[in-house]
């Protein structure tokens, strides 16, 4: 089985499941007048980061994760979305460019050393395999489930059927 | 690298996680006086589970997916769980159950068909690989991480850094 597997379909199906809840958060908004701005600027508490920035930061772990697994350059993406069209286009990016790899791009990624930064000044180095199960695909499930449950308690109508995929 | 890798310490991980997280939760409660049922009973929206719901999904999935992918037998655990020791006790025997796994019992684990329950009456086969990445890991994921919304949401002191085992 090629490592792509483990990695590219885990961050696209999420990245759907995202951008499906975004378009029901919208509507949401619409329907109880809801200014827009203040929805994506949700917390579950004051020192969380608001649902805009979980957006963008499961876009983040996705797009360093695959790149840093693939030895690819690792692109860096400004987060200056505020709004639902701007986040639906960063999520649509996002897709373009894991589609963009090929499986051959990630053979032997399992073993190989991968190096990322986990602090200031501060960096780590661990297989690829460890570097996706114990960093890269946790972080990315941190965001992509805060930003579900951002518009859960907002009481947008997204369930666990809608967080799979399965909807 | 052995599939093994893939999906025991993925598990594992996060279980140590939730755990470290309940004792937080727990010096908490009893710091600001919350009765310990009352922060087991909180919901991030009425119509979401309990912590103590999520906690014991979370042990549910990392469980079932072991046993799945292992060709084992699936343990069928009671959701008898009321205080913090209990949970404690439900997430210490479910990584001892995760412990007493072998590299070998997932030899050829991610080409072999799951066959899993995805409703009433109904069931889904996919292959190993797709069944960890596509239902297993987000399941489990999405159990831990609303647990960790839960107790932020609540006060309780856990950070990222937390969430990931850094601390």
């Amino acid at each position: 089985m090629p490592f792509y597997d483990s990695v590219v379909p885990a961050y696209l199906q999420m990245l759907g499941t995202m951008s499906a809840g975004l378009k029901k958060a919208e509507a949401y908004a619409a329907a109880k007048k809801i200014e827009p701005a203040v929805l994506l600027g949700t917390r579950l508490f004051p020192d969380m980061l608001p649902l805009s920035r979980q957006v963008q930061l499961a876009c983040d772990f996705a797009t360093k994760g695959s790149a840093r697994l693939s030895a690819s350059e690792v692109p860096s993406v400004p987060d200056t979305e505020t709004t639902f069209d701007e986040l639906q286009a960063r999520i649509a990016k996002t897709v373009d460019y894991l589609k963009s790899f090929k499986p051959e791009q990630f053979e032997g990624a399992e073993t190989r050393d991968v190096t990322f930064p986990t602090g200031p000044g501060k960096t780590t180095t661990l297989t690829g395999q460890q570097f996706l199960t114990s960093f890269s695909l946790p972080s990315f499930y941190f965001h992509v489930v805060t930003a579900h449950d951002i518009l859960r308690m907002c009481g947008v109508d997204v369930g666990k059927r809608d967080y799979l995929g399965a909807n």
